[in-house]
């Protein structure tokens, strides 16, 4: 708190108005005679001075005052207004993950917080596109050759936001035959390079998800209890199958059985994993593929009930961001149709950005090696407390640092 | 255009890409080579050095960020970059009106995609809430005494718009025991003054409805035989009732019948309209009023299908200005409980001022008169040509200023 | 109305609740002690007894409730629900257009509020996913193999839509080695056979746009005043960049102009237009697409408002249908993850359907032919009657049949 | 699972599409080819021939077909639909409470899971008015009269919601002169009267919070300490008050701080909160009280993030219910007016109920007992394990019902 703490306990008891329409005409009140006697004003607080004057219209510059390009403004203003509110959020979830200050599991409600919070801001952004089509072909033709070759593609925060989830550099297209940072200049360049530097959001929830409480051999051995019940499961699928007598239904439920015991089987062949892992298939080292797999299963655990949260947000999170995409390249087709007018043809290029830039696909795939609730392995609570205990590591980061 | 119309003509047609996305290596991206030579870049366009610059959190001032500060400036400039927004298109359609280019009735298309564009603005900003409700209110009490006695009372757009479509000053609460006008100062209250000044959008509307053609007597003079056709229609009902046995369901009838009578005749009672107008609860002149039933009734008429349009989406802009106001109740409730919690009591002022400062209520109350589709006067198309014929004044109009 | 003319009228006057808190205790409520002697009740009118008695859980008959399945069905149910009102929009449009309706103008003030309210349904359809994703894949593992072999690609309706809207059969990819259109039967399959013969609304649309007044040479001349300007325009350019002295950025303007040239010649070349027709990169005949071209440029002409509003919601409905399938591809991949759980790429053939499925692609790529609007032809008001007076066919019309 | 184990198995690997679009043609498909050979049919599994066939239009049946009724029966059937769901999750919550359920605190993300959900199809219907909101006034008055005495006041759904959220009885405004469960018949008399009867979800929770751990005295004892730091807090305000130089600041201060201290000392005198209860301003027991206030100041604490996450929700559940409602009473004011169409002063008699109706008042008012954070006792976690440790009463509930 401030230095006299004195007063701002006044005006903690004072201040109860953000309304707009907050006009009785009561006591409560006086807090703007008092605003008279000086304080903070709105329209300072907000910089309103800075955020209402920075609409200048090229249209009007050349000459010629084109009326949409005033929305044009405003809509790609509000859009930056939320990434950096994004980014905001994203990067003190970073910072909680980088601390370990997950590990201090208090702050796990934060995090699913401002998850939360960035997947309701982005579905306010894919909405946002309703209000930009409202400006036909037509009048973005009045005005669109005055902002050449100003690109959306410049938008400095998108792509920090892109390296800050785990966007991998080797998917990027070249953008104007050069790599895609090198469309940047300057300081932005830097904060570019920068964030590919730092641990992405992927890398931190992969390191969080190899730390998963019951991984460890010596503790619960998940794994190797999965394992073992998948291998009895098949074989009783399997003896099942066998003792039917032969007709072209047995030969059918053959044929599904094995390729689902592949799939499975699968499951359990590192050596696979590092393979796919290479190629871009898959982006969870094997272990932090266990933790999640495992969290899955343990949903209900009390321990397991918000980083389970956790891991819907992520998939959240990706969603979203390819909702976002999806509805940019309809606006762009709706706006500058597609070249030599040929047709329907025109946006794959964009489309197929969409699936690639995906981050937590294995989060998605996991839905593959779901198994019957009865092959996963029974926990004992008498036995295994750390599924229902959370860790507390530090008592005095509470008082110290609560603020992010 | 420029006088250099031959660059303008190269961009016109090399602009091509407004998408994030447009990362296809074709020819298509040489735009950006220029760009390095020079020409508009995205960032300096939108102006984001002061846009994204404008969030200094109160709370990091003071010693202790609080995170959650962030959101709550940046919705709060959301807000207001999108107001800005909204009053960009209500000055353009004020302007078409007040110039008489509605007369040109090539502006209509121009207004009612104004006034569509306010709505889908405004049913964003209703969803917006939902971001700041992820803020609880404890979050919200780490900082809101920094903030006293700022207040969003004091957004001068947001009642810039309520003087630009109508509210009433005569209507407004003192806020704080004075004109609500005396709490802005120097510029502001220059503005808000001459906002009360100017024509509003609902005397606009007004003086347009006075105009609409049929009215006249010497025309079609739908009042006259809408008022006969009434008087017609009652007595018919009354005699059909009348020749029923008596009976508890003929007393019902006849009660019910005299009840609607006084409602339909008192549409055709001047003196009472001229009492309701004086008394705040009707705003709309007699005349402008005869000309929304007749354009009611009458929708379907190629030359009154955009005029009816537009009727709508002023009861869209009334009611979404409301549940806007509504959705800001909620969420202050929320935020800062009601005054010595003793429940639910408190919210009455602020829903009371939800319902008070509708504009176009008659537009709503038109509903009660509503009658029969056969009581509507027939129009003759072969006689009744006006409304068939769109009126275009002035033909020079449209090469001389096409831009608003 | 009723042969009981008194009785309706009655209750036109009585009826003024459809409120569910419509609890003031005061005289207006006694129709529902009228209720008490007779009269629809609510639950009744609804039929609820159908509506709220068809979810019966597999899961539930084969021994074992699982809680979700029930939002599962009610969720496919609302979509169901949803659809029929669309085909009911749908179907009463193609009706219009179908009986010539539309030559009558005062027809378009019903098309196009029937074209919105098909796009509002369609856009919380879209909001709708948001309710499903509330049950993750581990939910939907717990009863899914109750479904088998049930899927959404069976919904009748949604296909059924598909036709009446214009999907040509011969995109469609085989479903299950076998014609989309066999994996129905009975009644099912004679209604999709039945609405592939039916005229489309792209087909309608078309023949609708072919008849847009001024197109013929006769009147105006559109398309032969146009193709003058664009090749005068075209002239002056070349001469502009000519007169330049030797340099980079000449050669570059030469190679833009000369590639903006092609694509604009190209929109007068009928041969090259039948050529991509018969590719199915085109869908509107070449009389459709000058129609479509002139109600773009010359869309604030009174007459040809609503029409282009018509364009522009023919555009949405795509758009919109497209976002569907989209989102639903993503519910897909979060409910059942990719085959063999390989990642990221699993997605393409859906998301090639939310191309390839699009209609109206001609309006969209219109904007590709877009020219500075001093190209445009000049009408003369006083010549050019036409484009201001709108037609009415049949004053008969009216009273014969308002009723859709 | 089904006592054939073995098919369901197979179902179970074989089943992969929910899709509309999934018409891939490779192997997948295989499982259509098996549903000519018998098997569940998505139309059938549904029950579309109930849903689909349950929209008879009065208008029709009188003779007169009109357009826009088949809008009002869909959109009514789709509300009542989604309020079956929104009963069938409440139901499944309160059961789980009842049960003592969550006292197994593997619960409780079942419990904010569907908490949620709720939420979110009332964010749905909230939007859905868009939907009939296209419907006019004038559209609506066509077939408005054939439904009388039928009215939206009947939905029992929606009044056996309220009743099992916990609106009081004693606030229902009577209707029809009737209590307004008189208004309802047979087995819907009864189901109303059992409603009422049986444990609203408020007295469900007020008993769940009354055992929140920490509250006992013996344990934390967290209200002795709270109070005793409370008035240590007050007395050091006052102190540093009083030190101030005489001035007109001071006096503001002290009086502002006089206010203060009476609203805060008031959460101490249980007596007057036993009369606010009586009067209904309060709804849950002191003790419950007590727990709300220790969750939202240790929200932070593993054990407590989710039941934070719960109050939080009620609260939702609270607004969106009567964001419900306000967009309704917006929607009659727009479809029938006001009574005699004396203007804006109508709709205050539903405003009322939208604040009468919340249910969960005090958790929004807790905001005013808010204090500054060093104010609040500091926990142990070596000493107060309880807040770290779920409880676990129940190992074999796990596998004998999972269910619900």
């Amino acid at each position: 708190m401030s230095h006299c703490p004195f007063a701002g306990k006044n005006y903690l008891f004072n201040f109860n108005k953000l309304s707009l329409e907050d006009e009785n005409d009561d006591k409560s009140q006086e807090g703007i005679n008092k605003a008279s006697k000086g304080g903070l004003i709105y329209g300072e607080y907000l910089q309103l001075n800075k955020i209402l004057n920075a609409q200048e219209l090229e249209s009007e510059k050349k000459g010629k005052k084109i009326h949409d390009e005033h929305l044009f403004i405003v809509t790609h203003q509000a859009y930056e207004l939320w990434f950096k509110q994004i980014l905001w959020e994203m990067d003190s979830v970073r910072v909680i993950f980088q601390n370990g200050h997950v590990r201090d599991e208090r702050n796990m409600l934060k995090v699913i917080t401002r998850m939360n919070r960035i997947s309701l801001i982005l579905k306010l952004l894919v909405e946002q596109f309703s209000v930009l089509e409202t400006m036909t072909a037509l009048d973005f033709f009045d005005f669109r050759y005055h902002l050449s070759p100003a690109s959306g593609f410049q938008s400095l925060q998108f792509r920090l936001l892109e390296n800050k989830i785990g966007v991998p550099q080797s998917l990027r297209v070249p953008y104007n035959r050069r790599h895609y940072r090198d469309n940047f200049k300057g300081q932005d360049h830097e904060l570019l390079l920068q964030s590919e530097q730092e641990p992405t959001l992927l890398q931190l929830v992969e390191a969080w998800l190899e730390r998963t409480p019951g991984l460890d051999a010596e503790e619960f051995d998940f794994w190797g209890q999965f394992e073992e019940n998948v291998l009895k499961g098949l074989e009783e699928e399997f003896a099942l199958i066998q003792a039917k007598a032969e007709s072209e239904e047995k030969d059918d439920l053959l044929s599904e059985f094995q390729k689902q015991r592949d799939v499975l089987l699968s499951l359990f062949d590192e050596k696979r994993h590092e393979h796919l892992l290479s190629k871009g298939e898959r982006r969870l080292s094997y272990k932090a593929l266990k933790g999640a797999l495992m969290i899955y299963f343990y949903r209900e655990e009390p321990r397991f009930q918000v980083p389970f949260q956790l891991l819907t947000s992520l998939m959240d999170l990706d969603v979203l961001m390819t909702k976002w995409r999806y509805n940019h390249v309809c606006l762009v087709h709706r706006m500058i149709g597609s070249k030599a007018g040929t047709g329907g043809s025109s946006g794959y290029h964009y489309l197929r950005s969409t699936v690639r830039y995906k981050v937590f696909v294995d989060l998605f795939n996991l839905s593959t090696f779901l198994v019957p609730r009865h092959w996963i392995p029974k926990m004992n609570p008498s036995i295994h407390k750390f599924l229902y205990t959370a860790e507390y590591c530090d008592s005095s980061y509470f008082s110290s640092d609560d603020s992010d």
